[in-house]
């Protein structure tokens, strides 16, 4: 950076004002703690601009003066990538880009600007009768070019698909400050490149995005969701591939869920009451949509058949919407419980969907062999072949010593299966700063050099989130 | 191009062997003469690798003399991308990589490498009671790689999404001769640029696609098909919502038809009876597919629905597989019966579904307007908002002096009504040779900035491609 930190400050009030600059690092605490505690950097600044414009003014002056900057949203990412690395970066927060610029049911697209928080755009959805299907455990603070930027995913990908599909265009301020306007609602375009896909998922490294067109979806009539209990994810890869025969893209979700989850659960309180059948050594929860003038009992009709194969020996359908949010919180307290329980190592890993069951043993196993008493977690999308395969310590055991010695040997493992079994170090959280390394480490090089070529080709100075995903 | 042709032809030879390269201009017409007949240039040889290895071979040959490669699949493209610009080329036909290296049903993914005929890919799906639901009209000759390539889209695309939809992952030759080795089989992967997206739709000028992870459907039980009789494009768009709002991401396709497009088909004897209701200014073909153990009569529940509401005003349903097969052909004989019918002036494009209607309706007046007697054959994929915008020659014409006089204007007059409307210029087909010039003049100059830095960074040479797309 060629600019002292207080002339970062000065030079950014006089753009875009000093009610929207944070100088003093003590007040920067909401945009450089992140959830997970791991990154303990500073910034130079945050800018909160208000408008496209200003974006791009800042962009501009970045570019000018080489300095580094960071878009975010509602610092809800797990791998670090909306914190700084290195100290001198300018955070740019979009939460004041917070418009939803249009609502169009009959185009099915909504126009979201990137600080819309995402409970606001399914609100916005809901007002006319559409759904936006993208439902994660933050949506009460995660925002629209955030969730875009990590290609967020969530409990509906097997029906809708991720942020990437539910996207249909963007508008990004590139490194030099000109802005893409890639806004659109065309359902096929095919003059040139995907620009679209590529600024998904990018982190930020590539233009920073300040709006999107999303896709809705008329707002299926009812819901039908069970929980299952199932002998494990043998049984669980079956069902699923029955349910899927019988279901196609009106199966919404299939997550699978340990006994150790509900014992934990439980335990801390965490469920007014049981919500399942009854004891098992996994529960599946299911959930399909039923659209206007459909038929009911689409879900029944497949338990009882999966009943008959044997492929399941109890299950609970939700007879209310009350026992609807107890089996879903069931679900998406998970993460939460883990935290109750001590210290845990996660991984955020997906293989193709036949390997998940091999998955699933082979890093318990080994786990167990590791680490005696450690207690394996793994839940999660299994309809994606995505599983957060955490651990959690041995009971009794001393967190810090635990991950002291466990966290590094158990991510050695469990990576070494995954990339095995053809999979991904990350489904659905992304690189930041987190798993730059590994990056590095495991994904093809040519794929690295064709990044790194386009990285260049579109940020030569390297001012966008520097340092990562490329490092 | 620094070699002379015969050089050409013996380098060639020495790589791949005599019976694999083409050196006469004379016997290059498969691989020259494209569906449209508007592009009449030689290549300086037709190249036809048995492998991967070759594949690369070629192009690091080609890389090393700054020569231009045209990768080609079933020579079906219809906007001249895949045959030669300038006459120095290498046409590297992919007809030899024609296995399909694996079906997954677990997975629910196929392994095709870039030869294999569509029609092939089709019938290894249903060998394992799965469906790949790319269709089009050239399925008997399309290839994969040409497909992805183009990232066509066909009739199923509502429900299925497009080429770039369907494909997972990609292997691609890049211009220095490396192998990018995208394959993989994960729903999940957030470990980077999207690549994959980048290959697929780039019209062969950033990579060589060589084989793809393409995505199978489990096959539904049945499918419901219906033409149905409707005033117009605006009943049509209120049809549309309340078809989808009912029916949801089951319903596989919903086209329309003007009722010239009917008699044109019936007075040419391409129907071996007329598939109606009965005489309609317009028609619309809607199907639904119908899951293992689902309830029938979806589509007659929402038909009689519609009914009652008054968009339609008659209706067939098709009662057996014969019925069904007449009702598509009656659609997919459209373009081929505007050839019977003389000269025509064709658009592919694509706008907000909601503005259909004023695109069919504006885009008439204009050409009855310019050209008096000219008769609009508007037809295709209203629930993508993509329409073949089509022009019959006048009756009784001529059709040179028709073309002569009119293809220019309404063009002009067609792209400037999309354009308003904020549509695209090539929804399905690409831009190739075809549209280049228009490409330049409509697109964002951002975007075009966008796409030559990667075109540059990942191409720096030259040579994929050359002159296709961006010109």
């Amino acid at each position: 950076m060629t600019l002292p930190a207080a002339d970062v400050v000065a030079q950014l009030t006089a753009l875009i004002g000093g009610n929207a600059v944070i100088g003093e690092t003590d007040k920067m605490g909401n945009f450089l703690n992140e959830p997970r505690k791991r990154f303990h950097q500073t910034a130079a600044a945050v800018a909160l601009p208000a408008s496209v414009e200003q974006v791009q003014a800042i962009v501009r002056w970045a570019s000018e003066h080489g300095i580094g900057v960071i878009p975010q949203g509602g610092n809800t990412g797990l791998v670090g990538a909306q914190v700084p690395l290195r100290g001198d970066e300018v955070i740019v927060s979009l939460g004041k880009l917070d418009r939803i610029r249009s609502v169009d049911v009959a185009a099915g697209t909504m126009t979201a600007e990137a600080g819309v928080i995402l409970e606001n755009a399914h609100k916005a959805a809901e007002a006319e009768n559409t759904i936006f299907p993208l439902w994660l455990a933050s949506q009460g603070s995660a925002r629209v070019g955030g969730l875009l930027s990590s290609n967020a995913g969530g409990v509906n990908v097997l029906a809708y698909g991720n942020a990437r599909e539910l996207t249909m265009g963007v508008e990004a301020v590139l490194a030099d400050g000109r802005l893409y306007q890639g806004l659109n609602s065309l359902k096929k375009d095919n003059t040139g490149y995907d620009l679209k896909d590529l600024l998904v998922g990018a982190e930020g490294t590539l233009g920073i995005i300040t709006a999107a067109t999303l896709k809705i979806f008329p707002k299926p009539e009812d819901y039908e969701t069970a929980l299952v209990n199932i002998t494990g994810p043998e049984a669980a890869l079956t069902l699923f591939q029955m349910v899927r025969e019988r279901i196609g893209s009106r199966l919404n979700a299939f997550e699978i869920i340990p006994a150790a989850g509900l014992a934990m659960q439980l335990r801390h309180g965490m469920l007014d009451r049981d919500p399942t059948a009854g004891p098992s050594h996994w529960y599946g929860l299911i959930e399909v949509s039923r659209m206007k003038g459909g038929a009911a009992g689409t879900l029944m009709a497949a338990i009882e058949a999966a009943f008959a194969d044997g492929l399941i020996d109890n299950a609970v359908l939700a007879e209310s919407l009350s026992d609807r949010t107890r089996m879903w919180s069931f679900r998406e307290q998970m993460s939460e419980v883990q935290s109750k329980e001590g210290a845990s190592i996660k991984h955020d890993v997906s293989v193709p969907i036949a390997a998940v069951p091999q998955l699933i043993a082979e890093g318990s196993a080994a786990a167990e062999r590791l680490f005696p008493g450690i207690r394996p977690v793994p839940f999660g999308h299994m309809g994606d072949g995505n599983i957060h395969f955490n651990f959690s310590q041995p009971i009794g055991a001393d967190g810090k010593t635990f991950m002291a010695q466990a966290d590094e040997a158990m991510h050695e493992a469990i990576y070494e299966i995954v990339l095995r079994l053809g999979g991904s170090i990350s489904a659905e959280h992304g690189i930041g700063q987190l798993k730059r390394e590994l990056l590095a480490q495991v994904k093809d090089p040519v794929a690295l050099d064709m990044m790194r070529a386009i990285k260049t080709a579109l940020d030569p100075k390297g001012i966008l989130n520097p340092g990562k995903m490329l490092g």
